[in-house]
């Protein structure tokens, strides 16, 4: 950029954010720069202290500021049952939707060879340990309905073989407020097989 | 957010950006955390420096890291012939165009009274003052073809009558490598009305 060498570089510095080519990060720069330079300073702030300050849970691997996130610090939490999520956002879901009040543990990702992706970098060997040793007495693995997901959760119940742990998969179906005619095959199929009484 | 205030907090940082909302500021800080910490850092550095660094040029009121930029300091540009812009991302793609190399003046906006956008708003007198005082000779009003562009540059040129200033408006016409069929009306009428013979 001719004109100035620090919104050069901010733009560059912007582009590091996914989904954010050069328009765009030309396009945030100046929106900060026109109109909001509190929040461009705040933002600063926060991002630094972010930053350095985040760390993984020594019991989770989710994000966190202490050495055990506060989610794993709640004496309230059941720690018999653990969920298995690929990611800080899925966990954020689950939160969200309110129901599931026991214990987590974030892959950070999911098992793929092909892109050097092994058991130990996701941390299944510490979840293994963890289900062995802390008495968990179910394991629910909710890693995404993808190739990956699918194959990262059969890998973990294969290595579970022979332990004493109820190993389950969350529940395939027709979304909440969603339409039939919308719906795909695989899904109508699992629908159908999973159908349940009425009275249920 | 349940388990960390910093990710939190940067979060909701994040969204200070434009077209930025819970969900793609959450995958952005993920983003961070996970796989561009270093990435994340330098972002820190580049928008605090630019934050308290950029002020707006004495001369043209683009962005600037002195109180007059590059491209007014440049002693190759010529003073005497002025563009006239809404915003730096005009300039950078006329800059980018590399055909011309006379000076600017940036708006930072346009005139719009419903938002109470008045003519001392977006430094019209400021304008107004170098055209008459400094010598300039043509006077390029480049706002962009809405209704409130032209709007502007109908009020510059107004204010103008009298001053020995040529004063011009960049040509309507077919944009280069489109097709006719795609053309709306109003472009091919101009388009039509603006024709050359082929020597020229």
């Amino acid at each position: 950029m001719a004109f100035s060498p620090l919104v050069d570089e901010l733009v560059e510095s912007l582009r590091c954010l996914p989904g954010v080519g050069q328009k765009t990060a030309q396009r945030m720069a100046f929106h900060l720069l026109e109109r909001g330079r509190s929040g461009g300073e705040q933002l600063a702030d926060a991002l630094a202290r972010a930053m350095t300050g985040v760390r993984r849970c020594e019991t989770c691997q989710n994000f966190s500021d202490t050495p055990t996130c506060t989610l794993c610090q709640n004496p309230e939490r059941n720690t018999g049952t653990v969920c298995v999520v690929e990611s800080p956002s899925d966990l954020l879901a689950i939160e969200q939707a309110g129901d599931y009040r026991s214990s987590y543990f974030v892959l950070m990702g999911h098992l793929s060879p092909i892109d050097g992706v092994g058991p130990s970098d996701i941390g299944i060997d510490v979840l293994l340990r963890r289900v062995r040793e802390e008495g968990v007495t179910e394991l629910i693995l909710a890693t995404n309905p993808t190739v990956e997901g699918e194959a990262t959760a059969h890998y973990i119940a294969d290595r579970l073989d022979g332990t004493p742990v109820l190993i389950t998969r969350l529940a395939h179906g027709i979304p909440v407020g969603g339409e039939l005619g919308y719906v795909d095959g695989f899904t109508l199929t699992h629908a159908f097989r999973g159908r349940k009484p009425l009275a249920d």
